[in-house]
This record gives structure tokens, C-alpha cells and sequence, in this order.
């Protein structure tokens, strides 16, 4: 218990870490630094930084993951499901900003084992998107040319909000994600006021 | 002119560092190694790390807007107008990918003053986005509830090729900006088919 605990406090710092300073900047004795134990105790709980990493990308997944599938699993329109992945996908950006930034960044500095996984990870999870967009197709309400373009071309719009959301400024996330519902249903053709 | 062509080599090699270890983990020496000269005489070209992070931002802001402002000035209908414009954006990011990388990154490693004289030139250039769509909202043509908030989505869609394209992929540039400028029309509620 008290090692799990231990483990989630070094996590935890080495994702601040990483998305303030990047993974090549950060040391392993910064990530205990700011854990708060020595950096021979964090080999205790982690064999590598590259190790850290991947357990940042696959927690961050499964956040996301956690968010999302249940509404993909329901039995909503494909209209009101994307609506409500579209506020679910934000809402963790806000609440895990450090996580979601570390998770995006396809970071050249790791090795191609490491980032093979970590686009493994991400994979997964878009294809949830992949399965909503599909459903609107197949059932006439969406309509694209290329669906994996579409995708991709969704979610760079929405996670572009890490680069420039500022939290308590003019707009809170759910006013951001009420903001972008309707441009992600025009996007994939669906006619909206 | 030796000195000049010194810069650039300088600048250029700078630029390919940020973009593939991020800023704080390039040293003076890298640039210095990549760029084949002594570290002590890079001081006789750059003053800081700082300015030569704000010289590549300057010089990428300058292909953004010397690519797409002649097309805002020019005659064409808004729809077309953004067309080009997005045609135009993509291929500076494609043949200038690191520039574009460092030009995109809100880097937090840097001092307040050169954030802000980055996003300042960031700025500017956005405005030539914002003109086209405020002359397509004002002609009736284009129809969003919050203008800023689309110039923001469609840019980030756009700049999120930075992570996924792959030069030499199943997809040119050109196939790219084909494939978005309807997404994009229909983000600004013009029907495409």
C-alpha cells in the first residue's frame, strides 16, 4: 500500500516534469527531487525513465479510455454520442493537463520500442473515435470522404487546446467544448444552426 | 556576406536541435557541433539561446505570412481565399517541419518576455485568418458563433499534421490540404458535397 502510493507520487512528478521540461531535460534526480526521495530509493519502484514514460501514456489512455467507452458502448444517436466524447476528451485534458501533453507528444527522443508502444496506446483509444464515425456512416447521418483524415483532423482541433486554454480565463472547458460540438458535427457533414 | 551565411547555418542548425530535443536540452555546444563551428564564436553571430529561439519564430512567422498574406490581399471570394490558404500553410509546414515545430510550441522553458514577443508574432499572422473569416462572416458566406474560437479549431487541426504526417506516407502535402479545405469550409458552415 505504501509502496503503490510511493510509485503514484513518482508518476506523478515525472509526468509535471515532462511536460514542463520535456523527457531529454528531465533527470532521474529531478523526478525524485520533486517526489520528494532519494534518486537511489526511485530504482526501487521504476527500472527506466523511458519506463516512467510509457506509465504516463498508458494511465493518460486509460483516462481517456475510462471517459469515452461507455459512451461509445451506449446506446445514443452517433450525433449525441460524439457531443458527449467531444466534453468527456476536454474535460480530461483540463483536469490532467500535465498527463494529456506528455500522452500527445510523440517525443523523438525515445527509443523506437518506447514510441511504438506509445502509438499502440494511442491507437486504441482512437479507434473509439473510429467506431462513432463509422456508426454515422454507416447509418447516413455523417458523411467524409476519408474517415481517418476526418479523425484526425477532430481530434488535432480538440486537443489543440492544450496549446492555447488558459484555465480562469474568459472560457471555462465545458464553454470550449459547447464551442466545438457543433464544428466537429459540420465537420463530418451534418448540418448544425 | 560570410558572416551572413555563418548566421543562417547557425539559425538552421539551432532550429533542427529545438525541434528534435526541445529547447532546454539543446546546449550552445550542440548548435555549435551541429552547425561546425567553435561554441566561442558562436557568441560572435547569436547573444543568447533566447534570441536564437526568437530568430527561428521571426523567420517561420515570415514564410507563414509571405505564403498566405498575398492570397488575403488578393481578389479571390473568402471560400477561396481559404482554400489557398490552407494549401499554402501546409506546404510551408512540410518543407520547413522543424521551423514549423518550434514556431508552434508555447515552449515553457523560455522567459516571459521572449513568450511573449513569440506569441506576438504568432499573432500577427493568425490575424490574417482572422480578416478572411470575419470578410466571409460579413459577406454571409461563412456563419460561427465565436470567430476566434474557429480560427483556433481550424488551426489547430491544420498544425496537428506537425505529429502525424509522414513525408513519403500513402498521402502527399498536397493530398492533405485537398482533403481538409472542405472540413474546413464546413467548420465555417459552407455545404461541401
Amino acid at each position: 500500500m505504501a509502496r503503490k502510493s510511493r510509485k503514484a507520487i513518482i508518476i506523478q512528478a515525472a509526468a509535471e516534469l515532462f511536460a514542463e521540461k520535456g523527457f531529454r531535460a528531465t533527470t532521474v534526480r529531478d523526478i525524485a527531487e520533486v517526489a520528494g526521495i532519494l534518486s537511489g530509493s526511485l530504482y526501487a519502484h521504476i527500472a527506466t525513465k523511458e519506463d516512467l514514460y510509457l506509465e504516463i501514456v498508458r494511465r493518460a489512455a486509460q483516462d481517456f479510455t475510462s471517459a469515452v467507452a461507455p459512451i461509445v458502448e451506449g446506446a445514443d444517436s452517433p450525433e449525441i454520442k460524439l457531443e458527449r466524447m467531444i466534453a468527456a476528451h476536454l474535460s480530461v485534458i483540463d483536469r490532467s493537463r500535465a498527463w494529456a501533453r506528455v500522452y500527445m507528444d510523440d517525443d523523438n527522443q525515445l527509443s523506437d520500442r518506447t514510441r511504438g508502444r506509445a502509438r499502440q496506446l494511442r491507437r486504441a483509444y482512437e479507434r473509439l473515435w473510429d467506431k462513432v464515425l463509422q456508426d454515422g456512416m454507416s447509418s447516413g447521418v455523417f458523411s467524409v470522404d476519408d474517415e481517418s483524415l476526418a479523425r484526425l483532423f477532430i481530434l488535432s482541433a480538440l486537443n489543440g487546446v492544450i496549446r492555447w486554454y488558459r484555465p480562469g480565463g474568459r472560457l471555462a472547458s465545458t464553454d470550449v467544448a459547447q464551442a466545438f460540438s457543433p464544428l466537429v458535427l459540420r465537420v463530418l457533414g451534418v448540418s448544425t444552426p
